[in-house]
């Protein structure tokens, strides 16, 4: 006989998710006790940074991570996250801890009624045993559910007596034995139809989403786009979670802009729009217009069935991005004659000024961003201007919250950096983005996490001031942002943190906190407004 | 013709909900702008933070009250404070942004996609109008659901572009009107049979629970247990969320302890419990035994009727609590002859220790307490410390996280504290506690709340390590918590807070604290471990 504990344990250690991330409670103990010592557990102070730092650390290993959460509160505070996890196709596997079975029918304090109810309809499956006997067997289908393509968090609910209750191991080792894997090649029907309308378009254009990179599609998609001789748009950065093309290859022309007008006008003249990896499309501002351009058709690539439904133009294929384009190599053994895209205007030169302008700011991180380096980044009203400075160009080098959900950034960064060592991860905040999970400063301290943050700070949400002007509305409040001091917070958790004003300030503290071990904080008050360059 | 939104701020006005907490959003412009100078519009920079501050606010006024939250991250973000909410028996409307209709089906970015599963299932109705011009109707059906007993939280997700849409205001002028009351006298038949059993038993108890003072039954309480001798037990701590009787009361004799077996024990030897706007009961730790004791019987008097059907012991009435007892005493024209309850002994001296023990840090917050002051309390290892050393008197005096979610306390204090400006909150936290809602100090600070918190400094999650020993769980990690300094954190956030070590420097800067005008801190360090008394 082996235990429950016991059996989850072997579980997790064979699907190598020795990284547990968490916020304990009563519910919780008896699965931490006796914790193995080739596990690591990361605190954090709330859910929803437990649940951002697992959602890091799992697009930046590419495993499936757990995270583990107190019953019903718990699981209430990491909703937002598990949100933004789905949007960004985390594989996560959450567990919560429930009420001891014989207390859960009167409902005793800290029941979890109807825990399964609690994180939907945000997670891709939710389940409470029925029997202690049947919990190792949930975990094992909430890791395949959470890593099926799309991926994204399964939820399991764990009533806290069952950890010690016994089973036969012998039962479990099926289970653990079990590979189970959803990758699939498109039919070669489909696949020889959209080489054939590449091969005859006339202007074809290549829209890279962020499942290129997550799919391990990279040297495919620059491949096909050097060979079909094709002009590369980023999917918008509104859903771009990851990006998917070298953003300073020749090829690469820019950032699609995220209202449907806008970017039908973008893609108009091109008869044919190839995207891969991402929806069609991560739309926000709701500038009216037609979705395409007439003349414009649009193929899509992706792996989500719900992403290719609900498309309202286009068609699509429903496989792996990164086997689809490999595939689509191979039918097109001869390179395009089209003439090749003209290269984008390199990054503008940034404007001066007091407060410094966030493009500014960009540009100073752009000079000084370390070989192979990682941002993560939640800074709403500066978004484009750190993709039109940056220009990263490796894949696993960006992550942003596809789902527009604040307190990823912050969370999620420790969870990358601890997935990537050996890259350094820098954080890219606004200071309202930063409170959304501002106690994970505490977890980078405690655990000398040595990634560095940038904070931009212009006491207000600028990127609702924006949304007011384009939407006509004036006099709403709550928008001004007046004392908050992100450097001095980090402080108080231990994270060394400075505020500079001007640029020299900028670059100098910004070298050093860069050449420093340990987790460093830089501030720079920037100019309020939109960024666009 | 009138706009949604004039008609929204019509209701809003007529219900006296003119304090509106929030995070907004670009989904929630449209309704926050040309915001009405009546009106108070309270940001908090996360959702936990704004379902907080409006749960006490809602408790403390108890008026309705309005959290106005961000599409699907942002009600994400505050599932656990609406948990807490639940359980609080808060009147809250919940209202949240939805992208605009014509985005929807496509699922644009932000689109809340099944958005009135998203709070299930601890809201007492969700909703999503199918038509702009059914929203102020669905407002007002909200805040219907919210106020009828058992009092909670209801939720309604709004289109933004249906803010500005126009309907007829003569048809919404009859919604306005309406009048909906549910509060409930029990039937006569077995208002008598309780009298009669009452009158009979040889030695009743009284159990006060925190919809007495909800309901504003206090006085009949008192009435009660003197006109019928009872002593007087308080339910346990865990899902006391309001306490029901004065503590300094002779016949209130303390807070039952929270699990079966133990309160079984200490009931014993009484023939009838009467429990009154109480959960039976709020057990949590996991300590079985019997539910009473042979030869005592039970009755409860509620207002929710979930709360009577779980029960696992005794009969129940649903009605409202202080209604209830009002009518009770009317049937009890005599007064027992039983002999009084001793009353229970005077707070016993603190120990003394450095680091100082929590009920040396009661006793002084007892002896400083300002007259009609009201804790809000978070502190879970301390909690029996300060009921025993504080004994609260006044109606509307203690708030306490009912679901045992944290987050609720730093949070919620704001909200009591704006709707009680002449009492003086003291806000209770351990340092723990304090991080699940740390932003709160922001807004303490940016609208220059008068609140005073005290910070018990422990350096661990106590609570979680007094669960361990119970559980007989050795080895678990994430139960330390070095290197938290809240006051410096308070600090960074503009509320001068300050450390202190000894109970003579405890007294000083907390009585200078409460001497002071608006927020302040104090953190003491002290002694790890469950404090008692």
């Amino acid at each position: 006989m082996t235990t429950v504990r016991e059996a989850a344990i072997e579980l997790f250690r064979e699907r190598g998710m020795t990284t547990i991330f968490g916020n304990p409670g009563s519910t919780e103990l008896p699965m931490l006790g006796a914790f193995p010592e080739d596990f690591r557990y990361v605190l954090g102070l709330q859910e929803a940074v437990a649940v951002g730092m697992a959602d890091g650390f799992a697009q930046a290993s590419g495993n499936v991570t757990h995270v583990n959460l107190h019953t019903a509160p718990g699981v209430g505070n990491g909703v937002g996250a598990i949100f933004n996890a789905r949007a960004n196709k985390a594989p996560l596997l959450v567990t919560a801890g429930q009420q001891a079975r014989s207390l859960i029918t009167m409902q005793a304090n800290l029941t979890n009624r109807d825990a399964v109810e609690v994180p939907k309809p945000f997670v891709k499956w939710s389940h409470e045993p029925p029997r202690a006997a049947d919990v190792p067997f949930a975990l094992a289908q909430a890791i395949h559910h959470a890593t099926l393509p799309p991926a994204g968090p399964a939820f399991v609910s764990i009533p806290m007596d069952d950890w010690l209750a016994e089973i036969e191991p012998v039962d479990f080792s099926r289970q653990i034995a079990r590979r189970v894997g959803g990758r699939a090649r498109p039919d070669e029907t489909r696949l020889a139809a959209l080489a054939e309308r590449l091969r005859a378009a006339r202007s074809p254009v290549f829209v890279a989403g962020p499942d290129i990179d997550a799919s391990g599609g990279w040297d495919a998609a620059i491949e096909l786009a050097e060979r079909q001789r094709l002009p590369v748009w980023a999917s918008p950065a509104t859903g771009g979670g990851r990006i998917g093309f070298p953003e300073d290859h020749p090829a690469f022309q820019g950032v699609l802009p995220p209202a449907v007008g806008p970017l039908a006008e973008l893609l108009a003249g091109h008869d044919l729009v190839l995207v891969a990896g991402s929806s069609v499309f991560p739309y926000y501002p709701n500038i009216p217009g037609d979705f395409l351009a007439d003349g414009t058709e649009l193929v899509a690539i992706t792996s989500d069935p719900d992403e290719a439904a609900r498309a309202p133009i286009g068609d699509a294929i429903v496989a792996d991005v990164s086997l689809t384009l490999r595939a689509l190599l191979d039918q097109l053994s001869e390179d395009s004659q089209r003439d090749p895209p003209a290269p984008r205007d390199p990054a503008p030169a940034p404007e001066e000024g007091h407060p410094l302008p966030p493009g500014a700011v960009h540009a100073t991180l752009a000079e000084l961003f370390p070989k192979d380096g990682i941002v993560v980044l939640e800074s709403p009203s500066s978004t484009p201007a750190l993709r039109s400075q940056l220009r990263l160009s490796s894949p696993g080098s960006y992550y942003f919250s596809a789902s527009g959900g604040l307190g990823f950034g912050l969370s999620a960064s420790l969870g990358v950096q601890l997935a990537q060592p050996s890259r350094q991860v820098v954080c890219v905040l606004g200071e309202g983005s930063a409170q959304y999970a501002i106690t994970a400063f505490w977890t980078a301290a405690a655990y000398n996490i040595p990634i560095k943050f940038l904070v931009l700070r212009n006491h207000e949400y600028s990127i609702l001031k924006w949304f007011s002007a384009l939407e006509s509305v004036t006099g709403a409040p709550g928008l001004d942002l007046p004392g908050l001091d992100v450097a001095a917070t980090a402080r108080s958790y231990g994270v060394p943190g400075e505020q500079v004003s001007t640029r020299e300030e900028l670059q100098g503290a910004l070298a050093q906190a860069l050449a420093e071990e340990g987790p460093r904080l830089v501030q720079v008050d920037v100019s309020p407004g939109m960024a666009l360059v």
